[in-house]
């Protein structure tokens, strides 16, 4: 059938997206608990590829080792019986109180130590399980008052776990990379990194750059109106794209992690284009949850409709790249009639570029009929 | 006076700065042309320090070489009669028809000649009037049109730019640094590189990257509704705060460009004391302009405001390190009873680490008492 | 052909829409000045219906009698010979500095009686070429320094300057209604009445209300991130939409007035179909402009795409009432077994009621397949 | 001592801001249940005048009537002992999974009945205290699916909720006025009624619009980005200014509820400045709470900020009017030397208008010292 998802899709989920019980800030829980194991079998069912998990999605903050050895042995056999793959896993240093000001960047040293303890287990805990990406998601690493934290401070704290971290993961000889993902605000008033491309710039700047890249999560870039497409394009051309979050969020307001595509069609297949040209080979992660009217149930449409949209939206970008009249717009506008570029510098090229003479009006008369081919992708977005 | 500016502050203000006319997307000039040496004149007289220009700023893109050398030489003469440097030049890649679709990133490779045509011979004014920063902020480079452009294309375009003309500036002996200034949108729907930190990620992959860091503006940080304090620390932190372009501006709309403070007052006094006490001894460099509704009066009215705000919150930046309540408040915070820090990683340590046992509820029971910090920088900044 | 707009659909432009020249507050024009004859004959050939003006779109400030009168002649000539209709005229208050702080608002009695006049020989152009709709939108209307102006009193202002002007219509015996048009801000930093409720919160309080609505623009209510469909949805209920400006924008930034449904397609999709099912028999507005980036001839294709989109979303609003899985799911959503609902207060009711007891749990057990639904309306939009 | 609050003042606060737990979509409670009880006496300590609440604040949703009476008992109890207030009572109609689609607006008949049952025993508890404003803030009566609900009928329902239980008030001869409070979004993806100017319009189409005006949230505002003093001020203007939170936001994120005047302190002078000169004489009611780093300490420095920077900006308000420079410069801009406004219409003055002859030019040249103005502001906000 067409657009049904296939493990060959590379489709991920979260446990805690699917196992999201649908508390807000004005509510309560609407759905039981997910066990992880009903998890494993729903998705597997529905064509998707892996499951990644929080330490504490998977084995309760509080549980004994042995209780921790059960809950393991179940999953993963869930995991082996269905062939599910999980390829990512991340570490919750944000719902306990004990991180309520950071968990990297906390004050307290004493919190920082636990906050990297809590992530050697967790690293530990995926690896186990068959991880090959560890995703930071420094959900509390922020403030709302400025007078009280350090910035510069708090990014050279920041620096100092993921540094640490790396060297523990390359004593532990992990095959792992770590994936980082920005935010730029909620819960905290504004987080530190707030974009994919604050990531960007740290990493240039820690003792492993090779093992570090980013995790950019649609809604995230969205919160702050920034062009998503852009921005993933730039960890591309920076080699650093090691993870990506699908989901949709309308700009503006709170993090609402809504099924992929389901608010920005032309954004997202921009970005669904572009994941697939580049050769990105790893994880389609979804990190979305249903809606809170939703019960159980609604939670696997969810989740099928996340899959469906992507692959109806990989088929029209190869449409895109079929489309006559698309393709023959693009020819027009590449197509300067000019011979080639300036090339690297020399003192010579510098002078006869300086002397030249230019004719602006003739420049800005060649046709950029962009409206016009927006129409065409727009029609094509639409099947028409 | 208190607060009285003086060329100690080292204020500057743009040419276009001063010399804006009013006009919006909405309405026509308001005010008459301001000539440039009437500006020098002014500013000086109000205390400024400096006044930096884009090329055309200063000189038409179609004056012909005499008009050019007259204008610069009684540029010069203002100068050098006021005491007022020029310690900052830029290029104007936006206005002019041609670069309608970009400038570094055209498709057009003749449309890029010219803006490397441009750039140099600004470079040579600015030189040769006294520029040691040179910035860079491509406000047509980027789209509306995701499928006309290639975003990992663009970033080469502008990477092979900027590379260029490092290699110029090198050649020519000139003492410049870059600074690359980011926005999010407007003109263009989306531009590229659309935060300051986009740009520290794009600078460790240049040719130069030591010559090369940021121009954060404030407004344009608002814009995307960012802690433009935590973007400048950012900066900081890597070394590459290189120039700042102080203003305000409300978040989530069209870029206003306000006299500096007039809507942020507690970010901007954090950015303010950022400033001071981070050793930055660039320029205060303001990017606004007047009201629509202000004469060329006002205007002189608007500069002054500018600098007085600034004192006045680099003065409460300085009463803040002197306020006992504050002081004490910070000692609390910062004194966790904790011996320090991890340290580096060795395997002993983490060991050690995995090995603690946390008592996660009594490291939360320590008090964080922001909400009385935060009153008492309010009750700073209201002056009770 | 299909999706080829034709009179009978009933959409118009402004002049100055397909006039836009391509200004924008860091860029000169890019196209020459539209002359209006030609403007109604090419969007005659394209299936429009009509075309709509401010006063200065059609005849300049400054013209002369002999001129206005010749520009008129032309002009309806040119809507005589080609069928085309002039349904809407509007006034330009906001394109001259005399109106640099407000028009109707304004602090000065001499400018509101100016805008009075300018209005009135506005009306009577408009009404001599057939409008029957005369919108206001108060682009000045607004302030950025809260200190310098009392909202109160220019609410007060607008008011008087309605009700001047309903008098006029109705002593002239203008077949006209008033349709007042919102925005939140730009050009000011903030405008009074900022959303379409607060035009009809005003409505009821005026002298005539059975003379004046609303004009809702779809950029204005995504530039404060509010739900359009929802705006136009209030006034479609209070029976105020008496005329309605289509375009699109990203929400949270700078008016983009983009082409029809080329970023929003889900919210325009709904938007469409409310116009379509509620009766609403009035203009459908194209009030957008052609990107900065296209010459002339890519004016026609942007006006093009305005009516192919909307004629696209509405195939498929009907699809949606045949589309036998979304009509399901509405039927199981709609139907609670329940037999009908409170009625009018009474006593008896009221205690009935307050004495029932209620299972909540079991009321929240009753699915509410959202996700699903959702997803094939995605599909349908996506042409599945 | 300066600034300290006094029932005079009449501060108020609901029992669900103080008693706020600090859990958020990311983590967990970090402050213990707080007795009401022990509110209403910590309150009154810090000179606050009332309190109010939504039902469940104080009895549990599952409470027996003995339960429910003790609870009562013990509150009024507190009330009289301590000489506080409880002016405003609600509904929560948010919480429970019950009304996870709505309320008042659910497709459901037997929720809506609920709604409104849960509502007339909310307004009996809210009367038996004290209450005389009763407050509807319609948390779940929105969509983020479009095609499931009808925002003409939402409308319709909610109007039908309002009309009855004005019914039941007057039946019973409850002294109630009814304060629609509006918010945009979250936690629905869209809310009807986003904003203040949204109930505004609906009011005049309600059974008994006399009994019914807004409450008007400064954080629900600010998350449009749109400007709160503007917004109240329309709400002064309609006569319908029944209640008001006080809190803040930065806009385009979250909903915040931060301590008063902690981020906006420039537009929060000018709404207490609003305020205190309309003549308002209801409840001061801050509607916000204590960041999720505060232990219960922190929540009375909380409190007792909120109130304090009231009271600061409530004497500058005292100030700009005293203020010499800022009241010279007022008089400058309103004194147009003009002798009076153009009145009502007749048709000989209609006339008169017609034929004046304009100097635009001239009505233009008229000085408007707006930066002058505003930095006067600004000086006096910051105590220079």
């Amino acid at each position: 059938m067409a657009h049904s998802p296939t493990p060959h899709d590379k489709f991920t989920f979260g446990l805690w997206t699917v196992g999201n019980r649908g508390r807000d800030p004005f509510g309560d829980f609407v759905r039981p608990p997910l066990d992880p194991v009903t998890a494993v079998h729903r998705l597997a069912e529905l064509g998707a590829w892996g499951i990644n998990f929080h330490d504490n999605d998977l084995v309760p903050i509080d549980a004994t080792p042995a209780e921790r050895d059960r809950i393991v042995r179940d999953f993963r056999h869930a995991l082996d019986s269905t062939g599910m793959t999980c390829p990512m896993a991340t570490t919750n240093l944000f719902t306990d109180p004990v991180f309520k000001d950071g968990a990297f960047t906390s004050h307290d040293p004493r919190v920082r130590a636990y906050a990297l303890q809590k992530t050697m287990h967790a690293m530990d805990l995926g690896v186990e399980l068959g991880a090959r990406t560890y995703v930071f998601w420094g959900g509390r690493e922020g403030a709302e008052v400025d007078a009280a934290k350090d910035p510069v401070e708090a990014i050279k704290r920041f620096r100092d776990a993921i540094d640490f971290l790396c060297e523990y993961a390359l004593d532990q000889k992990y095959a792992l990379r770590f994936a980082l993902e920005a935010k730029p605000n909620e819960p905290r008033g504004d987080i530190y990194f707030p974009t994919t491309a604050s990531y960007l710039a740290l990493i240039p700047t820690l003792a492993h750059p090779e093992m570090v890249g980013v995790n950019p999560e649609v809604a995230h870039e969205h919160m702050a109106g920034l062009n998503v497409f852009h921005a993933v394009a730039q960890a591309i051309e920076a080699g650093k794209l090691f993870h990506i979050d699908l989901n949709d969020q309308k700009p503006g307001r709170f993090d609402q992690d809504l099924r992929f595509a389901s608010e920005s069609m032309k954004p997202l297949f921009f970005l669904v284009k572009l994941l697939e040209e580049s050769g990105y080979d790893g994880p389609r992660h979804f990190d979305a949850h249903a809606y809170r009217t939703e019960d159980q149930e609604g939670v696997w449409d969810f989740a099928l409709g996340c899959m469906r949209s992507y692959l109806i939206l990989k088929e029209k970008a190869q449409q895109f790249c079929q489309h006559a009249g698309i393709q023959a717009l693009l020819a027009e506008i590449r197509d300067t009639g000019d011979t080639g570029d300036v090339g690297p510098y020399t003192r010579e090229r510098a002078n006869e570029l300086k002397a030249q003479t230019v004719d602006r009006a003739a420049l800005t008369r060649r046709r950029l009929p962009y409206e016009r081919l927006d129409q065409l992708v727009i029609e094509l977005l639409l099947g028409v």
